[in-house]
């Protein structure tokens, strides 16, 4: 199975989690979330972002990276509730990072700037 | 598209842009932060994990959508980078999603702790 | 150092920058954070708090203390450019602060829950 | 009382809480999270500052301000928390703040910076 083909099926188990869907709060950790509103999914997403960063930190010093795959999937997991909650797909997300990769002369004009910037100090 | 999955192909081009590959800072955003290290493209997870979040709350209050698919984008991409740099792929971070797709069985059990905290007033 | 407090100097400084206070965008780092809007500077807490937390893991690997100082006045100092735009101010802060350290027995009492959800796996 | 004398005090609350001064994780909150160590208060960190970030976007459409505050506190309070692990303490942070206080000279150097990255087209 294709990465995307994985992001679906998951996609589509968050999305029959809604509460209009019927997502049970008393029986799915996803369907709680989505019941309880924004606010406790984008905690989430805060929340792993840090624990991505430590994880991260923690192999830079000889700490375990499965521990950091571990993190990232619970950070891009979160990301697929919030998705759903909107009405948004991780394919969604798939098509405008595939939108970006053929950008290389974007990506170069991009720099320049950085470029730019750093020539001036910052 | 190609039949390759769209990843799996922009993993090959993020691998493609480390120093020890041929990428060239000064041509490369991505081959920038990787030579910079990991407080650079880090710093960008924790940046990007807000942007995530402020773009959610501004859906809430009638704002666009394909600005939050944007910065899920961000958010993924630079996880990717810092994926790349510890030697690790999204095939990593999927096949973990993958892995807990069946565990219907653990998110009930995950949830019945959930239900008990919140029964003893968090 | 004058009697008054730091903080409240400070402040006061943060909101003699506001536009409606005659702040030059052209002029000030702060009152061109104020001039953008919220995003600028609420997007500048999360990326503070991120680089605080590295700051930090830094020092756990033997890294300078200084830096993490640093990055602490950051993040409080973004935090104050907030409250500022919406009329409060770091005493507000400091004020609810004050308000919580005798609460001992308050202290007590959400442990209680937090060693109960422990007991219970989490 | 000054908003420093109350940090102050408040550090000296966060200090006494510490393993090695006899702070008890069976009875206090801040001992339990000193005792867990840093990725315990330093996730808190993220997380709190994810929080001030939605109290704020809350505000921008009507929502109570008193929840911004009470945020801005716990991600203060829990900077204190990290502050006093690594030896430091709010006077070393406030300190750093009032070095930078004078610094109007250094605010439009650094501004004329950012005026001339913004002109390039970031």
């Amino acid at each position: 199975m294709s990465n995307q083909d994985i992001l679906d099926r998951l996609a589509a188990v968050v999305e029959s989690r809604k509460p209009a869907n019927g997502g049970d709060p008393e029986k799915s950790y996803v369907a709680r979330l989505l019941h309880k509103g924004p606010d406790a999914f984008l905690k989430k997403i805060g929340e792993e972002a840090t624990e991505t960063v430590m994880a991260a930190k923690d192999v830079d010093h000889g700490g375990d990276k499965t521990k950091l795959v571990y993190e990232v999937a619970d950070l891009w997991f979160h990301s697929m509730i919030a998705l759903a909650h909107y009405g948004l797909t991780p394919a969604d997300v798939v098509n405008e990072l595939a939108r970006r990769e053929g950008l290389s002369g974007l990506e170069e004009k991009a720099l320049r700037k950085v470029q730019e910037r750093e020539r001036l100090g910052e």
